[in-house]
This record gives C-alpha cells, structure tokens and sequence, in this order.
C-alpha cells in the first residue's frame, strides 16, 4: 500500500503580519492532507523569503507576485506543479488572481468576499464554468459541525416553517482608528480601493449573511439596511443593522458590527419556526441549543460519540464529545473537502465547501446593503443571482 | 411608637383567571407596606367574590364594576378610603378608569401600555397635571436593581459616546392561535377593540422600549419597523423588528416577538458606547455584564453586599448577593416607592417609578411603529411628547 | 363570602440589623396569608420599639424577651393570640425558645439548624410529640420548586441506581475576620457558645446536607470531614470538606466553605445515576439540567406554563416561565405551606416543609461531622435518628 | 533563506480504531513543525498498513513493532532517521518503550500514565537522566493557553495565600460495561494488566491532580481517597472522591469518575486564595474566572489580542479572542514546544511540558490513592519523587 500523496498548495497574500495566511497554513496543516509547495507571500521580498522559509517553501518556488506565479508554477510538470492556489489577499485582488488562477488550470480556495461587485463576481463565475477548476471560498463558519447540524434539522422540517431569522455579528475592535496607526489588518479593511464599496457588511455581514441562508435554507429576497461609520474619518461602514425577509416568507435581522467595544467576535445565528428553534453561538461552536414547543431546551454537542448528530456533522468531527474543536477545526473542515475533491478529480463546486454560489449571494447582499443605505434605508430587492 | 399605617390598596381587574391581578397583590404584599381594602376583581360576580375573599377583602367592599368602586370610596371617612387604584384590565379600560381615578382624587398604579394612543394618553395626562394625584405605570422592568445600576453607569460616561442600542425580547407563548382556544390572556391581547391599534409591540415592545430609553437615558427619534403576524386570523401583529436612531445620535435593533417558539421572557438590553458596553438579561437579572476596551469582561452583580453598586441599586436590593431576587421583587420595588411617596404626600409623579413621561413616550413609540409599518416599513419620526 | 382571615405570626429575633429577621417577614408577607401580631425582635428595647413599628405591630404586643411573649400571648383570647412563632435568633436559643413554644401550644416556624447537638435536638422531639404543635425548619432552599422536580424525577426512577452525590456551598463572605471588626452576622456564628461546635458546617453545611438527602431520597450513612478555619483567632470550622457514603450504596462528596474568596452563594446538587443525572444551582434556581444516558442534555425550567413539571412544582410555582422567582418565594413557599397546615388543624409535620426529621438529620450529621475531624478525618457513622 | 527542515517523527500505537493516536498526528501536524516518517501504529499488518499509507508514511518505515522500529530507525543516516518517538500504546507498554527508546537515543513523548507504578518510572527516570534525550508526557491540558495564565497569576500572588483547592473531572462514558462489548478503548483502560493498578485514576485522575499541581504551584503531601467501580465485573476503579493537603497547607478535593452519567470531558480547576479564586472548565478553555475579593468577577479570555495576558500564553495562542481554540491547539502547543527543543539540542526537559517531573508525580499520586484505598480510605502521604 502505497502512500498517499499530499495535494501540493501555493499561496497568494499570507506574509508575516498578515493574520488571515497563517491561519489558512494551520487549517490545511491540520489533517496532513496538504503540502505548502510554492506561494508569493509578500510584495516585501524580505517578508516574502521569511515567510517561506518558515513555511518549508523551497526558495525556488517563492515568486515576486502572483502572475510570475502561475506562469512558473503551469511550466512545471503535472506531478509537482501546484494543484490549490490559496487567495489570502485584500479583497480587489481577489477576483483578478481567483480570474487567472482558474483560467490557468488550477483550482482556487479564497478568502470572502468573492469579489468587490456583483458584476465582477458575475465575470469569475463564467470564467470558473468555463475552465472548471474547482473554486472554494473560506466562509468557515460553514465548516463548523454543528452549523451542519442546524442546517440538517431545518431542512428536516424539525422547526416546522421558519417564522424569524435573526444573525448578528459583532466585533469591537475596529472602535478606534486603527487605520492611521499603522494596523495592517485595519488599514486595507476601511480603504475602498482594496476592501470595495462595504466595509464591515463586506468583512463580517457576509458571513452572518452567509451563515443565515446556509442554515435556513432560505434566500433573502429583500432587505432595510442602517449603516453607519463610527469613527472620524473612516470611508467605510463599521457597523450597520439590516432588516431581513425571504422569498419563503421569513423575517428577521441581521446586525454586523466592528465597533460594539469589547465584543470579541460572537457570531450567532436564531431561527424561529412553528414547532421549534435553533441557536447557535460561534464563541461557543460545538453546542446547539434547541428549544420546541412543549418540551425543555435542550443542548446538542458536538462530538464523535454524541447522539443524534447526522453524518455531515460525524464527518466533520475529529474528537469526542467535550473536547472542544474550534476555528481551526472549522476551517480545516473546508481544507479536507477541497483535498478529498481534488483527489476524486471533481471539477466546479467542491462538495461541503461554499463555492461560487456563496460568493454570489454574498455579493448580491452586498450591492444591496449598500444600495438600501444609499437610498436612505430603504427596502431593496436583492439582485438575481441565478 | 406607634405602628406605620399600611397604605389603603383597591384595584379594579385580577379576578382568578387574569396573570397579572395576583402578580400585583404579591408584589405589594411583599414589604407588607399595603394592605388590599376594596376591589371590583371581575364582572363575574361569583368570581369577584371568591377574588376578594381569598385577598382578605370585606365583602362591603367587593364592587361589581370599578365606576361604583370610585363613587364608593370616595364617600369614606379619608382614613379608610382607598389611597391607591391599581388597575390591571385589558388595554382599553386603562385611561377610562385612570382618568376617572385621577379625577377623584385618588393615586393610580396601571398596567401599561398606559393608553390605546398617544391622543388618549395625552388626555389622561391632562387630568394627572389638573389633579395632582400620583401616576405609576408598571414597566416592572425598571424596577430591577441592576436596570438601575446600568443606567447609573450610562449616565456617569462609564461607556463613553453611546453608539449602539439592540434590545429584544422575544417570547414563544402565542406561537399557535391561543385566542380561539378559550385562552383569556391570548383573547382580549389580539383583539384591536381591547387591546388597541397593536398586540405585541404594545404588549412587550413598549417594556423594550421603555427600557431602552431608560437605561441609555437617549430618546429614541425616528425608527423602521416591520411587523408580522404569523397565526391565520390573527388580527394585530405578534411580531416585530425595528430599527431605531436616538436623538443623540445612537443607532439600533428593537426586536420584540410572541411567536419565538420556546422562548420564555427573553428580554435582553445591550449597549455599545466608545469606551465601553453593557449588557442585561431580565432572566438572569441579577447579573449585569460589563465590557470595556482594553480590559476584561466583568460581571457585576446584584446584592446588598455587592462592591461598585450605586445607592439605587441598594435601595432596590433585599438580599445578600447570591441570593436570586427576581420578578416579583422588582414590581415591588415600584410598589415600595409608590407606598413611599404616598406617605410623603408626593404629588404627581413617583419617584423611582415609571409614570406619565414613560407612558407618552411608550404611545409615541406605537404609534411610530404602527404608522412605519403601515406605510410599508419606512423610516418615521417619533411625535412629541414634551 | 367572607375574607380568610389571616394568620396571626409572633417573631423573636430579626430585629433591625439582623439579617435573617427581615427575610422571614419578607417571605411571610409575599402571600398575603400572614399577620405580623407580636414579637420580641430585640433585647435592645429601643430596637425591639423601631422594628415593631416598622413592622406594623402595636406596641401593647411588643415584648422584652421571648419568656414574656409567650406569657402574655398564652393568656389572650383564642382568636386573637398568636398562632406560630418564628424563630430567628442565635443558634443556641432556638431549643430554649422552640420547646416551650410548642409546650405553650404554639405553632413553631424555625431558623435551622434546630439545635446544637443532636441530645439537645432529641428533647426537642420528645416535646414536639408530647404536644402536637406543628414544627417547621428553615431549610429554605428545600422550598425552590425545581428541587421539587429533581426530587420526583429521582423517585420515579428517571436517574435510574444512584450512584453519585456531590453537593457544595461555597460563600467567601468569612474569609476576612468579621468577627472582630463589630460584624454581628459573624459575632455569633463564629462563638460556639451561640452557634454551637460547629460553625459553617452547621451553618450551610446543614443546608448543603439537607439538600442532598432530600433530592436524592437517600441517607448519609457515613462520613469522613476535613475541616479546617482559614481566619487567625477563629474557633471555629470557616471550611470543610467531606466524603459521603449512603445507606443505598452511593458515594459522593459535600464542600461547605465561608472562605471561598468571591463566591456569593453557590449552592450546587449534582446527582448522577446509572441512567442519567441532575444539576441544580441555586444562583439560578429556575433551570434543572437533566443529563440522560443516550440523549442531550436538556434544561428543564420552572414556570407555571412549563412542560414537564409535576404538580409539586406546579404548586410551589407563582410565574410564568422566565419571570424569575428567588429566594424569597421559595422562602414564601415554607410559610405558604406552612398558612395552610395551620388552617387545616394539622398537627406534627408541615406538609411540603422540612421539621424535626430535618433537624435531627442535620444534627446527626454536625455530630458525624465534628466526630469524625477530631478522630483526624476518620470515617464516622451517622448516629441514627429514628 | 533555506526551509526549515521538519522534525522526523515515529509512533508506535495509534492504528486505526485506536483515538489517541489519530489526536496526537493532528496536533502535531497542525503548526507544520513535524512530519511523521515511521510507525509500528498496529500488530495487525493490515491495520498498520493502512494507516501508515492513510498518514502518508512510506512502506518501508512501517514496522512490525516497537523493536523493530527503534532497531531500524537507529540505523537509518542521522539526517533520515526518527528524531521524536510518540507512544500511543496502552500503559504497560509506555515505559518499555520510552526506556527503550531513550536508550537508543530518542527522544521521546508518550500518552500519560508515564508508568505502572512508581517504581518503573523511578526507572526510566535514572534512563532518562543517564542518556538525556528529551522526555515529554502528554498532559494536553497543560497545553491550553489560560491554564498557563492561571499559573501566573497564581505565582505572581494574585490569590494572597492558596486556601483551597478543586479539581473535579467527570466522565460518563464507562457508564456502562462497554469493556465486554468490544469497545477496544474500554477494554485496555479496564484490564489491570494493561492500564495498571488504578482504572480512572489513573487514566483522568492523573489529569486533574496534574492540573491542579501545575496551576497552584503546590504539592499534593497527603490525601484520603474514596475509590468505587460500579459496573458489574469490572477490576479496577471507574470513579473516585479525594480530600488533599497540600505541603503549603492548602486543602481541597479531586473527583475523578467515568461513571457520570451524561458528562462529555468536565475537567474544571478551582482555586480560592485569601484575596482571590480562578476557575477554569477545559470544556470552555479559552475562559478563566477570577474573583476577588471587593471586585465584581472577570472573565479573561484567551486570544492574541487580549489585555493582561501574559507572555506564557501569547506563545501558547494562535488566532485573536473570540476564535476559540481546543483541544487539538493544546496538544499542539506541547508538539510545537517539542520541536523548538529539539531543533535548539536541548537536552533532558522539555521548555513549556510536562516531562518526568511529571510522570513520577503523578505515579505517587496513583500509588498514594490506591494505597489510601487498599487501608479503608484513611489518610495517605504521598511518596518523595525527589
């Protein structure tokens, strides 16, 4: 029996002082099912040597930027050119690189937002059907087993029709003006040339937007959106409140805000339906709170030996019950997908990860968050995103 | 020395059957500063005379409707009249009996909402200001400790720049079509004729609202709401989610539901400011979570021996900390103060306890909501209420 | 129909500055089935005057000492002289006062722990059979309703064999040395002349003790205690901790501490079985968390339109699910149960209220407990109390 | 700038089938410090074969047993050949192996117990310390990031004086006899020639006494254990009650159980000192309660961009507050620990884990316990590791 081979990964973004890479490194370290084998860090050639050093990239593989990448990268031979570019850049670049990638033969995995317009998602869209690499995008909280969970019991019928959904997201720490103190993290996020027409409605609420649909089983059709900018001189919103209602039917909020002091990063998602309800907070990832007309609460956990769990969330577990699995373990989830995915050959989405649908809709809620606002709060249709 | 005399308590409402009667008599037993002399409990007379005889009231004083209990009393010696109506009807009688109570000479405690509109609110508030006797409105949630030790912390800049208000409060009870099912407390709160011109905004929206502004010490100035009612033949909303924006610049969520199934009283208040947050739920109302930038989150808590609290906490505690004060503890806590500024022969409104002001703005908050809503969820004004 | 009258209550103790006094009245008053008539709350007679006054009662039935109350209420009329006399005052008065209370044909209502030695606690018996009046302890957390429920989900077998009791009370209130510093509450209950041999295990130990036999059904057969007294100069236990072993074969451990820095009142049950298991806090008494064999874990919460609740719940009940209710109504409970004992002409016991079968285990167990430290933490039989 | 080479790593145990071991190749996986380069994870071929083929380990490093292994690898060039050797085997094999091992000069990490008894690890010990290759034990809990915080908040004297001590780790999983239903993790863990003297005490009570050793700073002298086994048939201990002294004069209890019905993995440590108390649960790791005296309680939370953290735990955190970390992140950091000693030449201990130190404590722990066991449960002092 021979050994299994690694699927062979580059990067694009990622340097040292760039938190969102390293994180990617660890997810996909996770299962072992990935080899790091070239990447282009860092614009900063120093930081880009560093960082691929530290990495195990062999300096042979560490490129300038990501054209000189994909070029050098498709001249090698199938059997140890890079399969999976990784796209940890600010978000303008996502689409250009996610563009080329595809178009070049290799499959992407990128960071969210999926681009910086509907328009521009529309244009990687035919790209990707047209190659058929596949294309995955980094919404974690969709790698979380117990968001499986959820999403397995409403689609069930267990809450009966889903009356209210309501999703929030706050995080404090975009409070004070990070941008002009040099935070790299803060500094692209509320600069529209790289971080698009939304700030935190593009960074978090697509994420909480994400999430809601991804759960429900349901899609916005129309939203009330407040934005706000809390800090002077930022150009982007930091926090904003949206009004929600599906093409099914249900209603509900959506609050993603990055300046609620003291907040850490508690994502939570509440779905209301006739005959029962889920809650499921992201701080506290492997319990499912599940409420029912007429009987007590109860908590579902996350574990390998707990009842009740479905398949899709065995499978995304790797530890008994009460041995907590967190970020990591998440991420990781859409890591082993997209490995197991290209092992099998497959082409377009990739099963268990949000894909090129995802990035639509996220876009779509974007463009219409920021038209609502534009024109004064207003109820705005989503755009088509079929 | 010789024994404080009780103050004289009739109330018009509670027969056996109705919550929110006993609710009362508990509340104002519980420092033993009342004692219950007269009632006109129900317009069932047997159910009015089991009422009475079971609260100790002398059946000379059972009235079969609460005109000839005001026509009654009124024709007393002064020291064994009522001092204090307690009203606790469905909506519609609210300002009827009130207005009249007032008008009479007596002091009125009443359950809220305090009217069917603003109009019909400002009409008792006439009468309040010609008369002079005391107005308490039972927004029981005001009378929680912590509430009071939040809204101390607002005001002395603990939390900086207030930026963001969200407050819930989401029950599940009328999830199914109760008022058909011979429910007394599903029946007349669906039922625009006694309810008035909404169910469960005025029902609990007005409580979040109420505490909203109470605890930011913010006027909220022009909200968006979108209201539903999600039982077949239901005719007011069960449901409701808002966006708000204080005069003072703070921006928001009020979310207030009867159709969240398995929810119990969830109401829930979370203000974000630039230097710090708060955060209070009514189901465990002796906690008061405290975030600030750059430190770790702190729990607060309830308790005549607890550090940090301020003299209005400790006037409105019973107990050593960790000994659970609940509910019926913060109804008394108004209830103790009305007995005190009645012994003080206060005049017009109670301090420490909600009244007229909470009262108009709980009907301009109605009125705002049902007037967004009926122009299909658009941004409107709050009218004033100075 | 006539109005129930009220039953007449007699204190002694509890004046101004005492504590435990006030609760009691609190917790009397909260039904409305009480009527303070007489007491001797202080030796201090300026005191004694104040909390009279403050309380309502006339002057004529204020008494100097507790002898005196009893003589002058003995020769009243029937329908006019006490009829139950709470006793709220050191330890070591409460055989003195109990015993001829009952001897006097009163009803006694009793701080615990009811003696301070079993010896003393067994003539107490012998009186209390000799003269029929009804005798109730203060075992105030045995009056929570969800203990109820825990109570009768181990009877009806729901835990299966038990085969686990961990109970602890932690508090930090002693871990400074009050007793010197003019703190009254830590005066007596620190001088083993007025609190007896032992200190914070008869003061909560008792409780912690009591809960734990009454929940599971079971008895404490033998014990092995580690006390220990953390403050320089105390005299007595401020800590304990002490291995259990019942009679039915379970095992399991009890903590009692007044020297757990920063703990308030953290009473906690936790029963396990061979099917599943319970856990109550008493700092959240509303919820029950049930565990089971197979299946998550759920929350079983108090509220009187709770499934799931049986009808002692039911009874011990006065709110709707999430309206908190606290110590004192489950303080009110005792007394509640305790109106309708009298008014039925029970003699003996007090259905739903823990008496002399309470006292005497929990002196039992002070005795085991003490004994067993002595003879350097060596396992001791409980005397038996039958 | 040349890659960092990975650390070459071998196990033995962690076939298919077998938990640990999978758990320790994705904690070291995670941070890409390691590459596993051989294995003799099964006796049973087939199993070994795939699971090396599964870990991408090549044929011709998979080995029949542990024997095999150490004698091949030993003759392997020094820039091929194993570096760390992991053993994931039941207990009787640790110390073998790890002597073994050590004395072919490898280093060594293993699954806890470190032994059998005292005195086999008193003889790996003087292995150990005459060949000087690392030594590491997996107490994974001594890898979660506020449990380093803890410790230093407790040597930095936060706390004042320790007072007690709590350490409670409940299990229900061995609630039932799964060792006679093939459950192979039950089978070993209940078979006394393959776990050892002691069944949970060994396997988890070994945890919490390490834990709380670890985080206060003390050393257990004596204690008094109450052991049981409560399944049918079963040989060894599957819960336990403890009541410790420590040599500096602190008291307190451990409870160990894996017949704790509906219990997942309940590790908690409490810690009361004269001016404060942590609290930390493993199930919510990257929480920590502090409570002080005169001070509301605070929760520090885990996270890269949390205040008063200390430098221990900054090395020890990957991701920014509110991305929670687990169970895997903890071992990792002990992994990731590993490799840095190993990559610096250290010799002996290994910076930042638990090592022999250790694995001889806890040794005297078992053999103190079993032994207070054997003599009625009376108090036992525990043997010098010095």
């Amino acid at each position: 029996m021979s050994p299994t081979p690694r699927v062979r990964l580059g990067m694009v973004g990622g340097g040292e002082g760039a938190f969102i890479g390293q994180v990617h490194r660890l997810a996909a370290n996770l299962d072992g099912h990935f080899e790091l084998v070239c990447g282009a860090f860092s614009r900063d050639a120093d930081n880009n040597a560093r960082t691929g050093a530290a990495c195990g990239v062999a300096a042979s593989r560490l490129y300038a930027d990501w054209q000189s990448l994909l070029n050098a990268e498709r001249a090698l031979p199938a059997d140890q050119r890079m399969q999976l570019l990784v796209i940890v850049t600010p978000n303008h670049l996502h689409v250009p690189i996610a563009d080329a990638a595809l178009a070049a033969g290799f499959h992407v995995f990128c960071e969210k937002p999926a681009a910086l317009s509907l328009d521009e998602a529309r244009g990687l869209d035919a790209t990707w059907r047209e190659h058929g690499g596949l294309y995955g995008l980094a919404h974690t909280y969709l790698g979380y087993p117990m968001v499986w969970q959820a999403r397995a019991m409403v689609a069930a019928g267990t809450l009966g029709r889903l009356r209210k959904i309501h999703v929030e997201y706050p995080q404090g720490w975009l409070g004070e003006t990070l941008e002009t103190q040099g935070n790299k993290q803060a500094g692209w996020r509320t600069d529209p040339a790289q971080a698009g027409p939304s700030g935190c409605m593009a960074d978090i609420g697509t994420h909480a937007f994400g999430l809601a649909e991804f759960v429900s089983g349901q899609r916005v059709a129309s939203l009330c959106a407040s934005l706000g900018s809390h800090v002077d001189g930022r150009r982007l919103d930091d926090d904003g409140d949206v009004l929600l209602r599906t093409a099914e039917g249900a209603s509900g909020t959506l609050i993603a805000s990055q300046v609620s002091t003291g907040e850490e990063n508690a994502l939570k998602l509440r779905l209301y339906g006739e005959d029962g309800a889920l809650e499921w907070h992201q701080m506290e990832p492997n319990s499912l709170i599940h409420r029912s007309r007429g009987a007590p609460m109860r908590v579902l956990r996350g574990g390998i030996d707990q009842p009740e769990l479905v398949d899709a969330v065995m499978a995304r577990l790797r530890l008994p019950g009460g041995h907590p699995e967190g970020y990591l373990e998440a991420l990781g989830n859409l890591y082993r997908d997209t490995a197991s995915a290209i092992r099998r050959g497959d082409r377009g989405d990739i099963a268990g990860v949000p894909g090129m649908a995802s990035g639509l809709r996220g876009m779509a809620f974007i463009e219409a968050v920021t038209q609502s606002q534009a024109g004064g709060s207003r109820w705005t249709d989503l755009p088509s995103t079929d």
